[in-house]
């Protein structure tokens, strides 16, 4: 039997590559050959869960390791854009995801995909759809994600079944959600070991709002202003993307974690965009955004609607 | 609470109108507020499974019934040339489908699709997940849709799930799906009272072939030469499709559904690309395709390669 190779997203963040892991466990558990893999090394959030757990990354998948003609299943994004640049030349066998629909295929697929927070959530329900027992490392796995990806339950991408499958996972993994989640995201905004460029990729997306080429990069901090000391050196490196790439805005918001804000650097030519969508103005190209924390439900749709 | 719209694709066939039914039936259940509705009348088909369990059609949906900002629910199809003409401007809540994707959203929605022959066979499962019975009137319309889509089983889009299922809801419903299915289908081929425009939009699709502009159009029957007496006014009829809506291509499939071979009629500037496909010789614009009954397994993806 073929290999089916298992990834998450570029730039992968706890729900990637935990799903991967998660998916190839369940896909293996079903008679599948599979392997997990990633588009890029843990962050250090995510390394803190495997190190938790004293388990392995997924092995990282260099560019055009994927041949064309394989079988893949994405798991936690669903966008080309965010995927292995051959993606329309392999065979997509499922999706698990989260996300907002933009792949397009000419063959039907296994296509699972809910409007809740994490994708873990919805590889617990398909665990328990296909009768395979849920073990306390996965259970750790999904349960990271799910803290991970809303914010220990504080954004508003949280639904009421994150939380009640959150609740089922802690019991299984024998972990208590406040404490562990809050050093698993504290872990991940330790920035002192990174380069300015390495900051900006931490996170980023591409993303085109309308005809808005935009790059929005987060960054997790329990210290606002500890990242705004860099915030000179942010912008230069903000500058040269937007020089190289073409791009018409570069967003980085630094989400405060712990009080659920994001402040937010714009620059490019379309920078008016973030002016317009949130009622502010921006000061030395930064402003407070209150309460918004969410890339996916506060920030993506707002700025494509006033695009 | 507002109410949610379901409907399958345009030109309805009977997996289109009997999951409307099925999924408002389910949606009901779960406590939601929804209509059952069609983007067209029933053919024939689907009016003896109607008939047959002596319930009403789903209402039809007119030309921009569905407001900007209303909730839907897509089943059977998610091809935005196949749905409402305003999709773009509702809210997609859900999808149940077996196709290829093709839909894109700037949100996301519960989308379940599996790469089976039937939408009713992916909501047997969501009764099933959802802990909700299923009674002898919704057994009657899925195994209905599964019979339909499958040809009895005998297309090669029907997969082993579908087969199972299929046994399951012939039990609930209590119906022999040899005979049964076979009346049904047969009451499908009956053209007697068309217009030869009627019949060359019973189950039109038009798609895109790369940049082929393709009508490709499916008659069943249970005698070819019945519906080849037809033929002179039949091409009369695509010829004035192709000129009106600017067609590269427009194919008339005339299914056997007894011996499973399909007749073509294949005319416009690009009828070269059914030779080349199939590796037939048009002769007066008709070839016999043996084993082809599937326009999504058999036609689409073939003809895609080699467009």
């Amino acid at each position: 039997m073929e290999k089916t190779y298992i990834f998450g997203h570029k730039n992968p963040d706890t729900d990637s590559i935990t799903s991967s892991l998660v998916m190839a466990n369940l896909e293996t558990k079903l008679g599948r050959n599979v392997e997990s893999c990633a588009l890029g090394t843990p962050n250090k959030e995510t390394e803190y869960v495997l190190n938790y757990l004293g388990i392995e990354a997924p092995r990282v998948l260099g560019e055009n390791e994927v041949p064309d003609g394989s079988n893949v299943i994405l798991v936690d994004h669903n966008n080309p854009e965010e995927t292995i640049s051959n993606i329309d030349k392999v065979n997509v066998l499922k999706v698990v995801d989260h996300h907002c629909l933009k792949l397009s295929t000419s063959y039907p697929l296994y296509y699972r995909a809910e409007p809740v927070g994490c994708t873990e959530t919805v590889m617990y329900k398909l665990y328990k759809e296909n009768g395979v027992e849920i073990d306390k490392k996965n259970a750790t796995l999904m349960l990271s994600a799910i803290i991970s990806d809303t914010l220990l339950f504080k954004s508003p991408t949280c639904t009421p079944e994150d939380v009640e499958i959150a609740k089922e996972l802690s019991k299984i993994a024998g972990i208590d959600c406040e404490s562990y989640g809050l050093e698993m995201l504290k872990a991940g905004t330790d920035l002192s070991s990174f380069t300015i460029d390495e900051i900006l990729s931490l996170d980023a997306k591409q993303v085109s709002l309308k005809d808005v080429k935009t790059v929005i990069n987060q960054v997790n901090t329990a210290s606002i202003p500890d990242v705004m000391e860099l915030k000179e050196k942010l912008e230069a490196g903000m500058t040269e993307q937007i020089e190289s790439k073409g791009l018409d805005l570069f967003m980085l918001l630094i989400t405060d974690i712990v009080n659920s804000n994001s402040q937010v650097i714009a620059l490019g030519k379309r920078a008016d965009l973030v002016e317009k969508s949130y009622g502010v103005k921006l000061e030395n190209n930064t402003a407070l955004l209150k309460g918004v924390v969410s890339r996916k439900k506060q920030v993506i749709p707002v700025m494509t609607e006033n695009a």
